[in-house]
């Protein structure tokens, strides 16, 4: 368990280096669903993503010795930039990270601008991970992980405790979720400040980890899953956001590849925001139906806003 | 003359119903200028544009037989958002919004939201404002003016004072221009806090009335434009903003609509923002060359967000 002072001590550690994003309302999802729906704006951060929180509260509690011997960090970009940042804020003298062959453009052209040596390795997050892995073996460098680690989990919480400042109200939280750092940390820090808010994880129908973690109460990672655009939602779902939540596990809800493209375009037309597939998984079960927010004060995460060109533009000429 | 003191009470009464907009720097853009480039987001206001300014800080000032008359207004677009939102943030009992039935359909939908009368009126600017003007005449209604208008000129000016808040290192403002509203008031608003600030006004090539007015040294309104994709920047340059600016007249830089359209690409691939052309119009001249700003602290004034879908389907599909 993590407690509510953790997560505060976490908000002002990071907060010289990161934005209190805005919570937005959107008069589109809210007259389209029947609630009120709002949006928390992620991609803000200075990376375009809320990597950079668990990054920051995990780097900036390292000894002068971990310090010394250099951090690596795998990624499907997101992280590796929150990691980049995190770094760079706090004058760590070697980075490395490895980040799969396949990660798009927009986060590989952000991560170049930081001073870290670059790897690209594979065509999977998965690939990416085994090399990093190895290189810490060998180099002695710390590996700091995505969302197995409760420094990192408990940075990523602060989004919960900022929607908690702006918008107590909330009834409904739509977290979308991967290695599930964002979603365990999220869930905590409300829970203790409004229990009764309801949590739901949105995964993408192609890599079903974290519901499939509860449903046979283990954690599932590695997972092998299908190709999804969500990429930083791929793959495993974590030992350590698994055991914080597994006596109280939140509504997990699948959304299919059509419907996150759907919420890309949407997003794009109806609110002049541009997010990443797994930011806009969010929004998808509101679309699908899956996910009733009628009468309720509902707020969707739209984690991060790096999304790739190709993409946008395969988008917005299949859906006119 | 607009004095310092007016700009500080515009903004203490705006403040309750806009947004002090975020001023971030770009990376990309100083690294392609070696200058250091900073976007001033106006897109964020509440109606996707910073009209919202001045229209609340001349609706807020109305005396009671003003408001019970009833208001009017002719726009592109981001005007009558503007006004729309102001009147129902103050409650006002009746507002009248003439648009040319070629507005953007990302500000006619948002514009269908606010409970006003909407008129379609022909297919310029120049016709949906004298349709403004003869339903004034009958109705005796009051026309809130989009730059022409004292008021409205010293509520634009607020985005000046919130760049020389945030940055007051700034040597040079890129602003978008049409009417003249936000270029006088923030030339004037700036130039009291620092007077050494270079104000650069940016017009399409389309409609250079700002560069005619003073080169003629007479206010040019209405001007007979070009087309151009910055329709809220089409038309001619106003009276007051005109009678502000003569005794010091800012440079005018012209840009060609191939320039708007290429920093509406890179606006959106470098820095994930969607910004409609007469914002866009800010940066165009850093990607011509037109404006050098080496060495220097620039902010380029991205004044509005609501950019049609298919004029954004067409940009993508012509700049792979």
């Amino acid at each position: 368990m993590i407690d509510l002072t953790a997560f505060l001590e976490a908000k002002r550690r990071i907060r010289p280096y990161t934005h209190h994003t805005p919570l937005i309302r959107s008069d589109y999802l809210s007259e389209r669903t029947g609630g009120e729906v709002w949006l928390k704006l992620e991609n803000h951060q200075p990376t375009g993503s809320f990597k950079v929180r668990g990054a920051l509260n995990k780097l900036s509690q390292l000894t002068e010795a971990e310090k010394a011997q250099g951090i690596v960090a795998a990624s499907a970009g997101n992280h590796a930039l929150g990691v980049a940042h995190a770094a760079g804020s706090l004058n760590l003298p070697q980075v490395d990270i490895f980040v799969p062959e396949t990660a798009p453009d927009a986060k590989l052209k952000k991560l170049r601008r930081f001073p870290v040596t670059l790897h690209l390795a594979g065509q999977t997050y998965e690939a990416a991970h085994q090399a990093a892995a190895e290189f810490a073996q060998k180099s002695g460098a710390l590996e700091i992980s995505a969302y197995d680690d409760l420094a990192v989990i408990t940075g990523q919480g602060t989004v919960g405790l900022e929607v908690m400042t702006n918008l107590p109200a909330v009834d409904l939280l739509l977290v979308p979720v991967g290695g599930g750092g964002l979603l365990a940390g999220v869930a905590t820090a409300v829970r203790h400040i409004k229990p009764t808010c309801h949590i739901v994880g949105v995964q993408p129908e192609a890599s079903p980890a974290a519901q499939l973690s509860f449903a046979q109460n283990r954690a599932i990672d590695p997972y092998d899953h299908a190709p999804t655009i969500a990429d930083g939602l791929a793959g495993g779902f974590g030992a350590k956001p698994f055991a914080l939540l597994q006596q109280n596990p939140p509504e997990i809800v699948l959304v299919s590849e059509a419907k996150i493209r759907q919420a890309i375009m949407l997003l794009l037309a109806e609110q002049q925001l541009v997010i990443e597939p797994s930011g806009a998984t969010a929004v998808a079960p509101l679309l699908s139906g899956a996910v009733d927010v009628r009468g309720k004060t509902a707020v969707c995460l739209l984690t991060g806003g790096n999304l790739a060109m190709n993409l946008l533009r395969e988008i917005m000429n299949e859906q006119r």
